[in-house]
């Protein structure tokens, strides 16, 4: 390892290298103790990093802005190689619609170098200060909007990464469309850092919208939920963009005091749900969904609404959805990321509260979730320390049945490794591994991280 | 090869092997004539013929519905895998918005499948009635509405495959969030037959649109185009769906005799622009469009407009950018669908034009395309057979100093093997070449197309 760090010192240079590490600031979920942090300047020298650690066969771990919630970027007692410096917004193209960027650039950085060429760069994450564009495409990352644009994956167009032996893959093409040969660069989304360690990108960008609604409706049963959701749908021509259900359960926690919200509505109902859209023309976009929700109410879909009248409505209503932090103000927890037909989701929650109070009497569940995406978050209050492996099985167990999937928007890294075969058949992680002996014979890059080598 | 077709025979029953055959209709590019068509009626029986093919290292060339226009289905020779007998429409899941087929299903009997619930699948080609969803897939199909919905690859939610020895890889997951390891589906979608047998698929639906508008623009600068595109997306938040631009010379084929269409607009421009929005509200979309084209014209960016009225109208307006088999009517031509940015377009024609001209005076050159897209399609006269093939030359060379795609949506097949290199790396090649030799050591699997093996 000696040689090996010397030899990347002198690939990197000064300030290149840090070994020098007590503890690591900023992670989000266990980043380990690297022996070193690498923090290269440039694609060339990423390529630099890996053709020595390949030929050392010394296993590297990808950092981005470290705010993962799965372990992946754990590098306890290995190389972690930090985007930190490549951090650049290289261009803004307006004609095209366009963004390229170095994959340790900050998301934030990014969104605000798109607005302030009046583009759109529709990913909205609660960790935007910190999480990386490389972090985001590594990922899959989901957020508050992708009901209307979709995933990470869906914003890519060009993408470069470098392989496990250095070898850099350049497909930085900024097209819509490019049929020529397989798309690589769909490999490198969502692979946690697996496949290649990603470098630039070329992200599609949007036009900036002019206005912004947001309600808040009481639903009382569950059954009106998917058909709220495909009545806005119909009526709302693409501009709606978000729909985020609420259980009672959330809705009481954030509008009763330690938290500062207050309550929506008079009454109290079982179900919540935040509606948001987005458009170009300010008067017609707000007629178009007082109008929508005139026609919910009258197909007896919601029983009360509140349509947010200035900004400071509309982040308040944001603030309660927001408001996750109150979750865990009486003691330790667990959060799930799930997802599953929306059909199925009335039987999982109560087939799970139900499961759960028989084991744990007393435990606390509380539901959230993109609901117009199938995800839903799950936070169970934890009885204790040696509860958490029990209970990840009851939440994971419960959607095998379902065809529900153990991880909607986090990726699996180390934490949910065991329970990868639960979402995906022997023949699918086979062919996983196929793809990672193709790729890292050596098994170099993240090595254990979504599963383990065979 | 005789053991061989007694063992599929024996494996696929009366019915399911054709050798009596004389040659092969509905090809639209060259199909080849096999030595015999096989036709399995389930995923286990596609199983069953890869692993008796696997075993004896015989080529398989997986049939749709032979609408493909690159020779990507040539089988001449070699066993040829129809799809025929898979043609059913599964499940329409109102609920989950979701559609299952079987790959061989039409694509048009699938939209039908989805229209009869009140759903809408924004896949819209003209081969609609023979292509098959699964050659859908396998060419990561594009169309009519891209600009507003995506390629194929973004309606499908779930996949099932066959490798190349037999192993049925479902990834059948309707789930719109799934990050559960690597999302192989994606390895498969505009493969073209190489990496696996598509043999079902979960694709998403939207809701039925209930308006829609269609316009037809005139223009008197290439600048123009690209603002006007991005003032429409900016004022309409969500719903254009349409933005063909139609050169002159394209207008002017459709427009004049024996062509049945008639100039929509008085005056004659450089450059037509069709506009389509897909709406909700048939009163505020109209008018939403409207006020969006008056504002064109006061930022001076339309000089004249024809919105229409009626259906009939509409249809009308459609029908001249369909009415495409008039630019075959001077004689033989070559088609061509390249992407490229918008900003790199009008240097493009103007240079090709340019060359094409100095080599071949009085060549014809026609151009028209999904400019929203970044997809252009050229037609080009054809002097002579032997002019085909620096005809190409001169296509392609152009695009790579403007970093544009050889092929757009159509894919690679045969036709444009030889042209791979100008839109691809080394390093890209050398990665797909890594994929096909880790799923398909044997290469078995459409041999030939996209590369050749290395
Ligand atoms: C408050 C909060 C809110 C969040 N909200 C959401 C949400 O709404 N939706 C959502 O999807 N996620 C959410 N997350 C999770 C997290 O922010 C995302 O997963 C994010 O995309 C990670 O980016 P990062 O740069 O921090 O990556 P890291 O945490 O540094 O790394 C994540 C994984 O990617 C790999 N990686 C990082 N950079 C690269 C690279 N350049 N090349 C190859 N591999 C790399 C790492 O090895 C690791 O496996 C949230 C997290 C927090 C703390
Ligand atoms: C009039 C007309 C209009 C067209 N318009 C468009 C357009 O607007 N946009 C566009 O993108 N294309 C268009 N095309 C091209 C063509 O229709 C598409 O490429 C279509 O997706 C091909 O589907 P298919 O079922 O006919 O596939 P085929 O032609 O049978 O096969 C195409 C390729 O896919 C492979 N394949 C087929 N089925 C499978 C399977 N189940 N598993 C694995 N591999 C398979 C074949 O081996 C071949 O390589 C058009 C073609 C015509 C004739």
């Amino acid at each position: 390892m000696d040689q090996l760090i010397s030899e990347l010192t002198a690939a990197l240079g000064a300030g290149g290298v840090i070994t020098d590490i007590d503890s690591v600031a900023g992670g989000w979920s266990r980043v380990g103790k690297p022996c070193a942090i690498l923090r290269p300047r440039s694609t060339n020298e990423v390529s630099a990093v890996l053709r020595l650690a390949h030929a050392a066969g010394a296993p590297i771990v990808p950092w981005g802005g470290k705010t993962g919630l799965v372990d992946g970027a754990n590098a306890e007692g290995q190389l972690a190689l930090s985007l930190e410096l490549m951090n650049r917004v290289e261009a803004v193209d307006v004609e095209a619609s366009t963004l390229t960027v170095q994959a340790g650039c900050p998301l934030q950085t990014a969104c605000e170098a798109a607005e302030a060429r009046h583009l759109f760069l529709p990913l909205d994450l609660g960790s935007r200060g910190s999480a990386t564009i490389g972090g985001n495409i590594s990922t899959n990352a989901g957020g508050n909007r992708v009901l209307r644009y979709g995933m990470v994956r869906e914003m890519v167009l060009g993408l470069e990464a470098v392989l496990a032996d250095g070898t850099v893959v350049s497909a930085m093409s900024p097209l819509i469309k490019n049929n020529t040969g397989y798309d690589l660069k769909q490999l490198f989304i969502g692979a946690e850092g697996t496949l290649g360690v990603v470098t630039r990108a070329t992200l599609r960008l949007r036009p900036q919208p002019l206005s912004q609604d947001v309600a808040v409706l009481g639903v009382e049963r569950f059954e009106q939920l998917p058909r709220l959701l495909r009545h806005l749908e119909a009526r709302l021509g693409g501009a709606l963009s978000a729909f985020e259900v609420m259980w009672a359960s959330f809705h009481d926690l954030v509008t009763t005091a330690p938290a500062k919200g207050r309550p929506p509505l008079d009454g109290r109902y079982p179900y919540y749900v935040l509606v948001e859209t987005l458009g170009a023309d300010p008067a017609a976009d707000r007629a178009r969904l007082e109008a929508a929700l005139e026609a919910g109410f009258a197909e007896d879909l919601i029983a009360d609404a509140a349509l947010a009248g200035s900004e400071a409505q509309r982040q308040a209503l944001w603030a309660l959805r927001d408001d996750v932090a109150q979750v865990a103000r009486n003691g330790p927890i667990i959060t799930f990321d799930v997802s599953l037909a929306i059909s199925a989701m009335e039987s999982y929650v109560a087939e799970l509260e139900a499961v759960l109070q028989t084991k744990w009497p007393g435990i606390n569940l509380v539901v959230f979730g993109h609901l117009g995406d199938g995800n839903l978050h799950l936070i169970v209050g934890l009885p204790g320390a040696e509860a958490r492996h029990p209970i990840e099985e009851v939440v994971y167990g419960l959607l095998r049945t379902r065809d529900g999937s153990i991880s909607a928007e986090h990726g699996i890294g180390l934490q949910k490794r065991e329970f990868l075969p639960l979402s995906r058949s022997p023949a699918e992680i086979a062919v996983m591994r196929t793809l990672k002996a193709a790729l890292d014979p050596k098994n170099i890059l993240n090595p254990g991280k979504i599963f383990a080598a065979a």
